[in-house]
């Protein structure tokens, strides 16, 4: 039973079958001049047209990374000017505004409300208190949805302030896409970044829109390809997968959102009003942070995993960090609650049967941990 | 039949076979803490061992990358002080250089002789002569095998010269890997590229060789993933493949390279002494670079796409680039003969037949193109 959705998703099968060409007898190099090659540049071309059509945009306005990492180091280490970004935001926007800051760029971190959403006002305060804010040029980069906590944030209200000062708008939506609609005009977004991985689709692959007119360079030196913003052979396989992961999407979220709200809903009742003391941390609606008093969360997400049940820490995005998460505590989390926090992430593979599973579950072993607390 | 596998290699279907539990059922995130995720780890730490093992390495030495056009950015962009590579170097070499000396470092490019071999005189040249060769630190940069023109480079004694005056070394060997013996020791590399699709691996993978010791950023800010140096989601699929086309390698390259030989042999035979006029460009013996008098290198290439074989002119490494290779510039080929140049990449899966009626289709298409030649 997975319930790590935000970490990671199951392929879809229907990836996994449209990339097996390129792994086997479809193997071209995507810029050579035969048949072969034709073939690898034509399903390159097929899944950018797929990609763009979910979010919305062009398909000369998506460039394929190796995943949201490169999509966000991109965005934030060359857009021009300073940075705004939140306390909230996923590593690989947090430390790369840290990096920002210190080689010299001008950079500011706003901090969310308790339910880890960044208001419009906060922004605004950012752009009228600091020395980032007052840059005539910049970018302010605010995540779609929280990967913690599953908060939704306000991004076209965000993105019509950056605007207005002139800046430039990224969201990181890797947690977005494949959940709820994410379109790049409704968001007005200028750069938007999307994971692969965590849409049904495969490892080390993901993308970058890029808003036409804007310039931005890539990180590397290389060849050509992705019009020399993302150099190297393309990755075809991968690509042919995240196309085909997005073209899924397109079709299936509003129904795949509607069955993760049931079963988010259920789940929240279920341990909200059943374990005393129980809080959500956020107010996400398929990423669920809970925190259980008195209960360790890494005591509790290893007992789970023995029952052959994934849940995640919500305190730790990789292995070796066992520090408190900086999103628990940019909302303010006391320690003893953030140290008790568990993430479910539901995805479109679970089922109401597994969160019934899963709530007892939680529930016996809660009850089973608190006893030995100290 | 495929004669291109300098631009990519068919993938070996002990790869796929290797890499498909993690395309399915394996999915989980390495950084899980739970048993799916530790699958996913053990897998990844399983293919370092086998990549380590393939070049002679610790596996706390390899770092997984997208590919090496990601490693030799890395490698080139941190490195501490002065640059001194070659013109005949990849264009994820040479960009980057120019790259690195657009802001301000010194870097130099050393002119390989008409072979395309950088000679060690020529790079204690640059030492002498050179502002960057006259830096206190910094990093030589030369590839083991030219991916044009198959010309292997001394690099044990490029590496020798670095070390002598306290520089770092790094090799560039994706043509190297899987064709010859890549062993880090006997190179004395400080750093090394390999990229995943030149060695029947899967595109969109890579590593980068860092010696104990050497201390060298990432260029991505972002979780701790490959001990921070490369952040983000590990492409669990792509490593555990590019771990079994090591594996591989390390068993089947020397047979490998016996048949590459004998084939190699054969065409060279079969094309300069049946046509006219032709030159092999630079020596190499898996890698063959021809120029044809008065027969076009891209008409060449299309005519015997038409036949059904796949070929790459020397002249161009990915689409919509169609001035001169700058590694046939580097050699001084005059340009009529660069125009007519072909290069002929042999693999593990060609054939003696299949090299049969390659030499016999170029004999009878530069002749008829050579007729149409004006």
């Amino acid at each position: 039973m997975y319930f790590d959705n935000a970490a990671t998703t199951r392929m879809d099968d229907r990836v996994l079958e449209a990339m097996l060409p390129y792994l086997k007898d479809a193997y071209g190099n995507a810029s050579g001049r035969y048949s072969l090659g034709y073939e690898a540049r034509r399903a390159v071309n097929e899944a950018r047209v797929q990609a763009a059509s979910l979010i919305g945009a062009e398909p000369d306005e998506i460039y394929f990374t190796s995943g949201a990492t490169e999509s966000n180091n991109i965005a934030l280490k060359n857009a021009e000017g300073a940075l705004i970004t939140s306390e909230a935001e996923h590593p690989s926007v947090v430390n790369t505004a840290l990096y920002c800051k210190s080689t010299g760029r001008n950079a500011a971190f706003v901090k969310p409300d308790v339910k880890g959403k960044v208001e419009p006002k906060s922004l605004e305060e950012a752009f009228n208190n600091t020395a980032a804010g007052r840059t005539k040029d910049g970018l302010v980069s605010v995540m779609f949805v929280n990967n913690e906590l599953g908060t939704v944030n306000p991004v076209a209200e965000l993105a019509d302030i950056a605007h207005s000062h002139g800046w430039m708008f990224h969201t990181d939506a890797v947690q977005a896409a494949g959940h709820i609609p994410t379109d790049v005009k409704s968001i007005k977004a200028d750069l938007l970044s999307i994971g692969g991985h965590k849409l049904y689709g495969p490892k080390g692959t993901g993308l970058l829109y890029i808003k036409r007119g804007v310039r931005i360079p890539g990180l590397f030196n290389g060849g050509s390809q992705e019009r020399g913003i993302i150099p190297g052979t393309e990755n075809v396989a991968g690509i042919v997968g995240l196309g085909k992961a997005c073209e899924i999407a397109k079709l299936e979220t509003s129904e795949n959102l509607r069955k993760e709200k049931e079963i988010s809903s259920f789940i929240k009742e279920g341990l909200l009003k059943t374990i005393p003391g129980t809080v959500q941390n956020g107010d996400g609606e398929w990423i669920l942070n809970f925190s259980f008093r008195k209960v360790n969360g890494t005591s509790l997400t290893l007992r789970l995993d023995m029952e052959g049940i994934c849940v995640s820490t919500g305190s730790a995005c990789s292995l070796g960090t066992e520090e408190i998460s900086h999103v628990l505590r940019s909302i303010g989390l006391e320690k003893a609650l953030a140290e008790g926090s568990l993430r479910i992430s539901i995805g479109k593979y679970n089922t109401m049967d597994e969160a019934k599973i899963l709530v007892k579950k939680i529930q016996s072993l809660t009850e089973e941990l608190r006893v030995f607390a100290v």
